[in-house]
């Protein structure tokens, strides 16, 4: 017989955070390294959290009234040229195609790092009256940018996201759009991942390249860092003046457009892993889990185990939970540890003994709580239990928000509490680039956002005690 | 006001077929050119039409027991040329990265053609016991080979296709995957495309490169031209020999295993296009139409009329229909001969005599047939027209190829017929490569395959007169 498979400890997330990510990412089947760096191959367990992810945002971004298109995935360098500030801030970062075949190119062509230059384009020979607006697209698809230090999902070379980009006739109607996708990323990250966002406007420094105004949700990791988990760009006029995108208004004025983009990309499965995860491994929220409950008969070989596993993973299936039957023949110890690494939120232990009391183990996965439970109760107990440990990773996650949020008067003080604590600091702010540049050389933050929700903490500016016009929230960001 | 839109006539495609097909692909916004000679933009109502394609293949994958994975887009020089016959088959198209950023890569990359390489790769990492065994992988991705002739959907430097990509204990099992994914193949064609197919086996010259045997759908053309719509490898042990991927067996046995891949591309859509469509545009088969359904209320100004359109659209929404109201300012002429340049399947027209009657008519799109339908009966009518459709489109299609498909028993019959015919020719075949490589210098004709449904033609190769193996079908070829 072949050796017994081993589940291999894990680095505690005290001892080595780095080190505890990289271990949950391969250890629990998302990731597999290629012979390129900065390049993963996400494997079915990795790429099934993202598919439910898709389904989530696809069937809202649908009801909302956009529309699924493809772009080509390379650029011409001519063409991602045109709008200064992006080619300025993506050039660096482009990888190049420079043959095909056998033959040089004689414009090189980039992998596209973001489409917003193919969607101009596109535009540009489509959009003629009022009546082709709003255009209201988006696309699932991988971008490319040649970063130098990589790491699985929360920097690589190349990554899977969307890109809504969109089309308005008036500035009000595309600031409304900005707004409300940043609204969407908000209720996916609250409701479907568990994770608690601050929602709030990038400062100059921090917004996208060649966009006006860039929306952002950001959330807190298990070390107290943030992660920005979706953007939403208001671009104004400038793509389409760039572009050439004009349209015939009701009057048959010529007018220029107003045109917003919106992202969120696999990153946001690096938030999830460091947002619930722990020293057992992955913690995945039971709404976009790929197996929410896995059943695991104990004793299986005594008469009637199996059968009654069986008759509950059916029962399961048919109540429409996505449920696994691990028959392997895997000691009960190793299953319990490689579901628990695969972070699966319920496990459901079922043994003769169980089956005499008519009843089963419900393990929770968040707290290790053991939840007996009346098999004749199930259909109704499991979906609850789903339901308690969504809310219980929500709840941990917006405690470790809350509590590792500080207010901070002077530049001093933040810095203090960011060697001390770390986490989210708020201050007031003059609005300066000047004082923004300070607080990251000298407290190493940087601005994550001006959150929608201010707060009048005092009336001068932490850092350089000038007049204060808002309120920021500074972090160590990924 | 605007001025009003109008429907530019396309070139009838007994004229010019190809101006056709561009006209219909172009107007019937599916696609639009790019900056990138053979690059495609797929337009919302194009891409829709691979969602739904998506949909179909997706879930019967999955209930075979396939996952999705994602692989980089990208792969190493030295990676693609460890499997010889592949590498010759797709070096010479191969588009290459050598640049990231502002530096030289010391290895040049290549846009993936196909991704057995990055599989193969992959599995030699994580494969290692019986225990690991089937792989049974799919990718949704775009692909790039850099073509010197191209058109939209039939020919692209970049295509999106799903590749299914698997790996076994043995080459019975591999085989019957290779067979059993073919099946699935010739199915969507049939239940959902309305395109009939042949199923057989490529010759050795036809092959897909570094396989040992590829099993292709075949399906024919309004022009009487065939086109190749997927097709399935079996590898037998070459590749994992080349990757270095071994498993032990029950006996601890080290053991290679046996691999397949398969895969279904955009062109399926120019196949659905050249199946279907007619000299008004575009006509799409009901089971993967974006719109089945369009409502046209006729006097719309009409008191009620707007009212009763609404109802219908709702209840037709309702009945789970993929319905749209045209409540546009268009005239109905121009209406009219918008939807059926996209190819809607059937038009519901509905005015206030009609809406007096109780009733409105439904003209199906494949023989504009008016069906005139009582209003209470629709939830039940339409559906069963769409039916009538899908069957309707497939009998047609059906029809023109067994009345174009010919038996010859000479090269020189055979040439004859294709030349003043078209179409697919059958005849018998000695096995050479060499009778097969003078059918297609003298007659135009490549092998499209050796059907799986073989007849007894006579004795003798229709080539060189020699001892016959089997039966091929031969054709001009998209």
């Amino acid at each position: 017989m072949a050796k017994e498979k081993k589940v291999e400890a894990i680095t505690d997330m005290e001892v080595d955070f780095g080190q505890w990510f990289t271990d949950v990412v391969t250890k629990a089947e998302l990731i597999d390294y290629s012979g390129v760096k900065g390049m993963y191959i996400l494997r079915p367990y990795g790429y099934a959290i993202w598919e439910n992810i898709q389904a989530v945002l696809d069937k809202r971004f649908k009801e909302l009234g956009h529309e699924n298109v493809s772009m080509p995935m390379l650029i011409p360098e001519s063409l991602l040229q045109k709008e200064k500030d992006h080619v300025e801030g993506f050039a660096p970062e482009c990888a190049w195609v420079t043959m095909g075949g056998s033959e040089e190119l004689t414009e090189r062509l980039c992998v596209r790092p973001t489409s917003e230059t193919l969607f101009c384009d596109h535009w540009s020979h489509v959009v003629h009256s009022w009546r082709d607006l709003p255009m209201k697209y988006n696309q699932w698809c991988s971008v490319m940018r040649w970063e130098k230090t990589t790491r699985p999902f929360l920097r690589g070379r190349e990554f899977l996201w969307q890109e809504g980009h969109t089309l308005h006739a008036t500035a009000e109607e595309a600031v409304a759009e900005t707004k409300q996708m940043l609204e969407v990323y908000a209720e996916c990250c609250e409701n479907w991942l568990a994770m608690p966002v601050i929602r709030g406007r990038k400062t100059e420094k921090e917004k996208f390249a060649g966009a006006e105004d860039t929306y952002t949700v950001e959330c807190m990791m298990h070390d107290r860092k943030a992660l920005q988990s979706g953007t939403s760009h208001y671009f104004g006029d400038g793509f389409a003046k760039a572009y050439g995108i004009a349209f015939s208004d009701k009057e048959n004025k010529l007018q220029t457009p107003h045109e917003t983009s919106w992202g969120l990309s696999t990153r946001i499965i690096g938030g999830i892993i460091m947002t619930h995860g722990d020293n057992n491994g992955l913690v995945l929220p039971p709404r976009i889990a790929p197996i929410q409950v896995v059943v695991v008969p104990v004793a299986a070989h005594k008469p009637g185990v199996m059968e009654k596993a069986n008759e509950v993973y059916e029962l399961l299936k048919k109540a429409g939970v996505r449920v696994k039957l691990d028959d392997s023949d895997n000691s009960l110890g190793w299953k319990c540890a490689q579901w628990e690494m695969k972070g699966v939120p319920l496990r459901l232990e079922l043994g003769p003994r169980d089956i005499e009391n008519g009843q089963c183990v419900c393990v929770r996965r968040d707290n290790f709580e053991k939840v007996p439970t009346a098999l004749k109760e199930l259909e109704t107990a499991v979906p609850a239990l789903l339901d308690a440990v969504q809310q219980g990773l929500f709840d941990k996650a917006k405690k470790n928000m809350d509590e590792n949020t500080h207010v901070a008067q002077t530049l001093e003080e933040a810095k203090a509490i960011q060697e001390e604590k770390g986490g989210f600091i708020k201050t007031m702010w003059c609005g300066s680039l000047e004082c923004e540049q300070r607080m990251k050389d000298e407290a190493g933050m940087s601005s994550r956002c001006r959150p929608y929700r201010q707060e009048h903490l005092s009336d001068r500016c932490a850092v350089c005690g000038g007049e204060a016009k808002e309120m920021v929230i500074w972090g160590v960001a990924y």
